[in-house]
Formats: C-alpha cells, structure tokens, sequence
C-alpha cells in the first residue's frame, strides 16, 4: 500500500537545518522534517535551579511549545489556557532527559542551558524533531560558552537524534507524517546517539496490540533513520 | 551483585490482589507490589465526555494521585499545589492507554468506567502496579455492568498487565524496588497482554545509553513477569 | 425511631486504631469508624514555616483529602481540578486546630510536624476521625523525635479526640453515619481533651434552628464519646 | 481587668445599619459595629445555580471579601494571588448558611439571591457583622421581588444576626474588638434569630482550652447581645 | 442633543473629595465623581520589590478593584474566579504609571507606596477617579513619610489627576457617565499634570475611527476639565 | 543627535510582509519590522462565541504571545508559569480592537475570525507589526471565506495599521527599535486607516511628561509611517 506522501517504507522527509536563525540566542537551529518546522533556541545561563546549587553541576533543560494554529485545527492557547497539557509536559521532560544524556553535567560547571522548541508548523513527528534540532541548538550553546570562556572544554560526548515510525496499513514505515500517524496502528519514538546507542524507546498500541517482530522492524528502521539524522547534525554543525 | 532485596535478577516481589475492598466502587483492588500499594477503584458512570457523545462508543480514563506520604520524603499535596505535576499526568495517560488497550470500546455503549490509582504507599513501580491492579478493576465493573443489565457481553477481549525491569549494577533485573529504581542505569516499563501481545515499551537511559541485546534482555524479563501477572490476576477475578 | 445502623442513641460504631501501618512515615494510625477509613501518616521535618524562623518555637499543621470513590458518588479528584475546595480548606484548618491545642510548641524546639489525613472510605464522620486517628500519629511522632534525641521531653500534655452528634428525626444522637448525616436537622462536632475540656464546638442547623436544651444533649453525648475515644486511645499508643 | 476600649463585659459597640447605600443593588446595607465596616449588597438573579435546575426552588448564597487595607497591616488581594484564602471560603460558606436558616426556598421560586459581604474597614468581628448586616440586605431584596411582581409573600421566616464573644483576661466579654480577638484565650462566633433559636455555634480554644462553665457564660452574652441587634435590625427594616 | 444628565458638553460631574476616611491606612481618599465613588488608600511600605533592592530608589504602585455589585449588573467577583481580568491590569498599570510620572522616586529612599484603588459604585469614568483620589491618598501618605522622619523633603513635584471625553451623539462631552459612555463613538482618557504637561493619552474609536479634529477638541475639554480637579486636589489637601 | 541604528528621525526600519506561510491558516502573514518578527495566522471558525450567539453577527479577535527566547533576555513561557502578563493581555486587546475598527461584523455572519500574532524575534514595537501585519492575515482570511462561498461580499471597509513614534534625546522619532524604546522619553503607539482616520492613540510619558507640540509631531511622523504601511499592506495582498 503506498503511503500517502509516496515515500518509500524506510524513507525519511527532507530533513533541513537552518542555524543561527536568531538575533538574541546563544544556540538556534529551525529544524524542518518536510512540512513540520520547529525553532530550537538554546539559552544559556549563570546559575543552576536551586536544588542543584553548589552541587558544582549544570543542567540542561527544555521547553515544548506549539503556537495555536501550528496545526491543521487550531488548539487553544496554553497560556490563555492556563496551564500546560498533560502531552506538552510528557514532550518537553523527553525533550531534556534525551538531550542530557549525551552531556557531561560535571563538564559544564554551575550553568544551565534551556532550549526551547517551538512549533511553528506541524505535520507529525515534532518532538522527535525538537530533540533533533535542539541538539544543534545546545551545540552551539556550548561552543559559545567555550569561545566567551565560561567552560574550557566541550561537555558533549556524543550525539543525539530521534525518529519516530510506526505500523500503518500493516506495514512498517520510517518518520510518519501526521496523515499516518493519525491512523497508525502502532506509534514509537526513538532516540539514539551518533554511536548507536539507545537512549529511548516509547512504543505504543493505538489500536491492537504489536508483536516482537514488528517492534524489531520499527527498531531497525529508527537506527538507520538516526544514522543519517547524526551526519546531517554533524554537516549542520560543520563537526 | 546481589540485589538489596536478595532477590534474584529475575524474581518479582511478592504480589497479591485484595479485591472487593471498597464499600462503595463497582470494581476495587488493592494490589501488593512488595511495599508498593496501590489501591484501584473503578467507578461507572452512565455518560461519556462531551467529545463522544453520540458516537455509541464508551470510555475507560485512569487517574493517579499519590498520598504526600507514601513515599520516604514526604511529596507535595498536589491539590494544595493547585497543579499535577508532569510526572503524574504522564502516568495517567499511560494507564488510561493500557487499560482502554484491551477494551472493545463499542461493546461498552455509552458509558464511561473511571479508573481511580491512588497510591497509598510506594517503593517504586506505581504505574505498572496501577496498570496491573487496574485491570482487576476494571474487568470487576464491567461485571457489575453485566449483572445490572447495563451491557450484555463481557468488552474486554483480553488481560493487560504491567512490569518495570531496568539495568541495575550492570544486570538486568525485574521488577525494581525504589533502592535499585533510584540507582539503576536504565528504567524500563513494559505493559503487555495476558496473550504476550505488546501494548506499550518505554525504556530510558537514566545515566548511559543501553545497547539492543540489553534492551532484548529486559523484554525478556518482561515476558516473563507478565505472565506470571496475567495468571495471578486470572486467579484473583476468579477466571 | 430506629437508626438506619439498629444504635442505641447514644452508641458509636465500632472504632479501631491500627497502627504502625506505613513504611516511611514517623507516625501512622488508620483509624476506623464503621465504615469510615481514614489514613493519618505523621510526617517529622527539621525546619519551621518561614514565618516561625528564629521563634524557637514548632509547629503542627494538617492536611485533609478524600481519594475520589471514597464517596457512595465519585467526586473530582482536587489535584485535577486545581484547587481544595472551602470544604476541605475548612476542615484541614479545624484538625490542625486541634491538635496544636494539646501541643507545647516551645517544648518542639524548631521542628514541624505535618499529620496528612487522607480518607480511603467516607461513611461520615471523617473530619472527627481524622482528628482522633491524627493524635495518635501524631503521639508517635513526638516519641520518635524523642527516640531519635531531636527533643528531650514529650510535647504533648493531654490527648485529644473529637466526634459528631446530631439531631436526626428529632432525636439527639451520637457519632452519625452518612446516611444519618444527610438527613439530620442538626449537626455538630466536638473536640474534647483526655481530661474533658473542651477545645472545639461547631453545631450548625442544616434545616430548622435549634434549641439550647437539644444543644446540651449533644454536648453530652459528645463528652461520654470522647471519653471512650480517649480510652482506647490510650490502649492504642500503650500509655 | 479593664477591655482597652474601656466598655463593660456584656457591652457591645455602636452598632449602626445605614441602609438604602447603592445605586445599583436591591438591598444594601453598610454595618458598623465601631470601627467594622462591611457593605452588604444583595442581588436578586432570575436564575438558579446548575444543579439546582427545575427542583422550583430558590437559594441564597453569600460571598465575603476584605478590601486590602482594611486591615492594620495591608493583606495581599485575593484577586491577585489567584485563590480566596481557606479563611475567606469558612466565611462565606457560614454566613450563607446563617441567611440560609431563615429562609423558606420553596417560597422564593426559582430566583437565588447573592449578597456580598465587601470589608471597607476591620477592627474584629467581620463575620458576624456580614451575617448581620446581610440580613438586612436580604430581606430589602425580597421586599424588592414583592414589588417587583416576582414572588407573592415574604419567604424570610425569622430573623437572624450573629456576634462574638470571646473569654478575654479570664473573663468572658460580648462583642470583641481587634485587639481583644487577637489575644483572647477563646473564641466563639454564635448565630441566634429574632426568637431566640440557635443556628450556628462556633467556639474556639485558641490557647488552653475552655470549660463548659465558660461556654454557658458566651452562650448567654451571645443572647442578650442578639436580641438587640434583632431589635436594631427591625428598626432599620421598619419592620 | 441633550445629555441624559443634562449636563453641558464641557460640564463635568460634580466631584468630591473625602480624606482621612480610613482608621489604618496612611493616605486615605473616597473621591466621587457623581454616582462614582472609588475609595484611594496608600500603605506605606519599609522595602521595595525584590528587583529595586540596593537601587537606593523607592516605588509607587496601584492596584484596582471592583467589589461586585458597584455595577449595574453584578459582575464575578475576581478573586473567586482566580484571576484578574485583562481590563483591571490594563488599568492598575495606567494608574502606577500616571502616580510614578509626578513622582521622584530618587527622592523617597527604599520605600514602596501601594495604593489600593476599591471601586465601591461605579458610573463610569473610575480609572480616571482612581487617578485622581489615589493622588490625595498618595500625597497624604508622602505628608506621613515627612512627619514619622522617614523622608526629609517631599518626592512629589507636580499634581496629576485625570479626566474621560468622548464623542457622543456626534458631539465632544467632557467626563462621561455609564450611560454616555456605552453609546459613544470615541472614547478618552487623559493624564494631565497641575502645571499643564501631558502624562497619558488614550483614545479610542469604539466604532466609526475619529479625525484629527474630533481629538483636538477632546484634549482641549480635558485640559480644562483636569485644570478644575488639580484646584480641587489642592484644596482637600489644603497645599 | 543620531539614532543608534543611523535611521532618520522620520526613517522607519525595513518593512517586509511575506505572506502563505503557513500550511494549515486561512490566512497568514509573516511581518518584518527590521528585526522584529512576527507570525500572524488567521483562523475561520464557523461559530461565533456564547454571547454573541443568534445575534446575526460575527466577531474579531486576536491572541498575542512571544516565544520565550524571542527576546535579548529570555522571558518566562506564560503557559508554563500559568497565566498571561497584564501586558500581554493589554496587547491582544489592542489589536483586536484595531482590527474590528475596519470590519463590518453584520457583513460576516455568526462567524468568528481569531489573528494569532506570535513574535518570533522581538526589536521593539511588536504590537504595532502585530496590527499591520493581522490586517493582512484577516483580509487573507476573509477572502478565503468568499472563495469557499461563506459569505457574499467583502467585510472590511477600510486597510488599518500601526506605528510606533516617541521622544528619544529630545527628538520626536518614528518606528523605535528596542534600544530606543527602552531609553525613550516618551513613547506613542498609533493605530491609523488606510483613509488616515485615527482608531486609537496611545501616548505615555515614560519618564518625564510631555508638551502637546511634542504630541503633534509624534501624531504627524505616524501619520506619514501608516500612510507606507498602508501602501505595503496593498501591495502584498494585490489589491
């Protein structure tokens, strides 16, 4: 069955990277996977939360937003709303605990680094593509933090992109837009490093459940997808 | 590496359901995870959120709270804080996800069954517990929806259950008390159906990314775990 | 006219203290009165509210809620809809009350105490339960900061324990049950010391004003109630 | 021991009902009890609240407020910090209540009445001085749907009005102003009607508890002090 | 075409000011434009908001209320609904500023004045009024400063207060009640100094926009009618 | 004295409108004030809010937000610390108003049109690029409604747009940039139709008051800067 877009099953979307795209941040990177367009800002700054103070740590930290009428159906306004959705919250907490895992906290000194993902367009598949940019984003956050002497050395050790894929009409597919992942029967995330590690695997049933052997496809497609994510972070990043 | 229980890497706690413990719900059960009790009330409600009305389809949500004290440091009344907190809403969803994963929702008609986790005291695991004990629960009111002649067949088309494993000293182990959980590298949680079906996957590098043949190690753990769940939930419905 | 319950007038339901029941916390009651459950857990912390900083003095504060199908109708759960209700504010405010009023703060040195009454199943009463099941994790408390050094001396110099009377088909009867509870014309909660002083009234006309002769017949039931709540208070802490 | 402000025991302050006080509201009245000052305004709605819909009866509910300096030290404003305090909730709910008691519903149909409470100037006894002078406001706004066509006959069936007592320097004194409530050893708030009934007992020990002896001797400055605001309150109703 | 109050364009309501009408707060000022009253204290405060610490400067703020039923309609009480409404921000911020514009904050040492600006009956034109009262309340707190030693010399070098116009029935009216201005095509606020100079400038087409000439006239009407309220600021100050 | 940025006192910055940047929006215009950008997207809905239903009209309304690092120093994420500032409130009111000024509501059917204006980078003077380039979004918008056949004729009357101006070193200056405004004397926002009538003035002294001959230059360089915008605003929507 083809897919809506014409991609093939293990076909990823144009994957782009604009950097430095900001007048104000320490870190920018829009990062566009086709038609879905997440800004990446990454602040960085002179003091830690304060139950790592004097901990000799940093942190790092994100922040997940969507403005109302990034997607097809306007949401409300979360701050008009009053809080944030239970989902933002589950994004943005994936957002930092995956971008953490590739930084040394020790390396960075009493500094916090936040990045902010903001979608600007949606068409499936953003936080994958937050995680993606943001680890751009915080890059450059450190290199200017390594070039106005805040640290010596850089405090990354490796990178980090993440993918999603899904089964849909029965079939294994790479990076779903939201055409399929509104009608998948199966939705996983995955994030891995540029060694090929896995940091995250969220693997869920939105229908029937899933077998072994379909998870280790969705694998299998998410570790190639990473590996071209990770050269296209490193040309972004001239590394 | 022996683990601080004593236990052996793939040895369960003890665990045990207490059903019919409520006056007043139409499904209870408090379910024994070693120290980790949650206790789980379903209740039927003859309507459905205004988004499915007339859709004669039901529902089945889950919410989780914890008492400020059932953990070792005392936590924050997230009622008196005015807000649930990521983690908790993140649970939430995840129970609600896994139970609703095993439910012909158009058998249900149009009636809502609430899954109420209220942990009363926790030594990691709550949400696998939750989802464990929910399921108990659930399949509890759906009987009393029988036997009051608000439905005619049973909705649930298979049993749901759910169990932690986690890379703990370089092992991997099953089911993590709180000691192992706050010190292990990797955390997984598996949910997964009583014919060995896969519903959900979640599994994330605390300290160091994990390899694939860890990540298979501690599916396989699961597998195991869950069954052994699905026939002590099988011998507590009386099924 | 018989109650609902077969009681005499002047009879309480069965009331059990079941102590020790917690893991983690430095005092524990579950407290039972018939069918009303509550759960209080003591919890011991080493600073004072801002506002008591440098007093050299304690404090002893409470926190009340009901775990939503504690009720015959489930009610929403307080975290989810973002703020305690007056009701709940009301009766936090009166335990904490009356427990501090047995209570030498200065003899605390600059310590807290926080008792969290948490009701696992309502059939009325709970705010009267929750007081007497709180003294009793509170005592616990005090003997383990006395154990553990952080105070030399026992802050409490009496003990204290509150119950409900009221006026239900025109007769003045002790300790209601919900269904009493809802249809009664008056309704009133004492709390009353070991040594039958009294340290709170609050006796409201639901329906038609009172008198004060059917005011003195509840103020008596509630010191022959008390008294033996005091009694097995006293079995229960083994002084 | 003389009271600072040099009144005998059983002597209340000036009291003072100025009525006919807005342009807008169909009953008003600003209470003076001294140096306490609180508008009542009572709004007459041709609606009931949600859930009492189609039961043909009507209600009154009150709402209580403090302007921010009101007070000898600027409190916060409660529309600022977010949330009424659980002090501001005890109160409205108890002088709704109290207006309540007096009140036949099924005669009012189904209108419901709000009268709101707003302290221009406090110097103790805001609440009863709320209850008191939202009598007066209430039965101005009944009177307003007598003419008004909108009901046939009064459904007030008594009055009602309320006062502080308090055990002040050992000894028990009527009417407490600031500086008395705030070093009074015990504290008791009691609403009584026109004829002589009880509504609402409220008594505090808010150091050492108190005996039932002290509480007769509250009790009884309580009724003379209510029958002469009962009188007053006819006199300004020219009822 | 006559206005409903029969005043000419360039009449304004007759205003007054009542000082020293609060026993607590420092400054103290109910100034009624006709049937609008807006009750002005300023508390003087020893500390300045955390971001001025050490600046060696002081700071003048407002906050603004309406108690619920000064309208017409009743109108939700903010701090029950938990929130501020856009239009009380809007105007507690003009009013701030307008204060601070006369102000040497240099002058007042760290020191904060807040005036609370209460709106207890409202027709029309109370951001203006609250401007104005909250001047004398302003002053008055300053004159407090100076006599208690806090301050050597008077932080105030100008008088402000402030006027409504707007275009209604096609003509320029000076000061515009409730009826007025809910029919008018334009409306204004102005912010004029004693001395003449111009602090604020609103003006807003409700329908049809407004030419260059229709403003002129505006600002002439309000130009003498704020001439008239700096003379009778003076007055009640007695300066 | 010469502006920082080299402009003319009557020179404002590059003004570019780059308009079909979204996917999803009826409308969308991405507005360019030098480096002050912001997304303006227009969302159609085919209901009007609850007030407004069967009145037979439509309405207007805008959202405004930044993203958080849009600004030299990041600024808290309003939906994370849970509610909107008072300025962001006294923004999206603002524009709102200005775009109704030029729409005939009656002309719209009970539809609803929503301008979400997002200031993805921040220089000064984004809610006067949020007026002019809303405008476009909404014209867009509405020209999508004919398209589509949901309303007959064009609804808008008249092009609206925005300026800011101030006093800067003395001078009288259009369109300030964010070092400007931040040093600025006295600062003027002017919303003006294509026509030249005025729909709103805004004129603040920030520091000192100002002259009314001051007023009539800012009033002149905005008439001139709207008169451009105007022109622009033709141009990209080819009309």
């Amino acid at each position: 069955m083809e897919r809506p877009s014409g991609r093939q099953a293990s076909q990823m979307r144009k994957v782009e990277f604009l950097t430095d795209v900001s007048k104000h941040a320490e870190g920018s990177c829009l990062i566009k996977f086709g038609d879905t367009h997440v800004l990446c800002l990454a602040t960085v700054e002179a003091k830690v939360p304060g139950w790592m103070k004097n901990s000799g740590r940093g942190w790092v930290t994100a922040e997940y937003g969507m403005i109302p009428r990034s997607t097809s159906e306007r949401m409300d306004r979360e701050a008009a709303r009053g809080k944030q959705s239970g989902r933002t919250q589950e994004i943005q907490r994936l957002i930092g605990r995956s971008l953490r895992s590739v930084v040394n906290l020790e390396a960075m000194g009493e500094h916090q680094i936040r990045v902010d993902c903001d979608v600007i367009q949606a068409d499936g598949g953003t936080r994958t593509a937050a995680i993606t940019g943001g680890f751009v984003a915080l890059h450059q956050a450190f290199s200017h933090m390594m070039t106005t002497g805040m640290i010596q050395t850089m405090p990354i050790n490796d990178s980090v992109s993440a993918i999603s894929c899904g089964i849909w009409s029965r079939e294994s597919v790479l990076d779903l837009d939201y055409e399929e992942d509104s009608s998948a029967d199966t939705d996983a995330n995955f994030v891995i490093t540029g060694k090929g590690q896995l940091v995250e695997i969220q693997c869920t049933a939105e229908k029937d459940p899933f077998t072994e052997e379909q998870f280790m496809e969705l694998l299998n497609l998410a570790k190639s997808g990473c590996k071209e994510l990770s050269n296209l972070q490193g040309r972004a990043l001239k590394i």
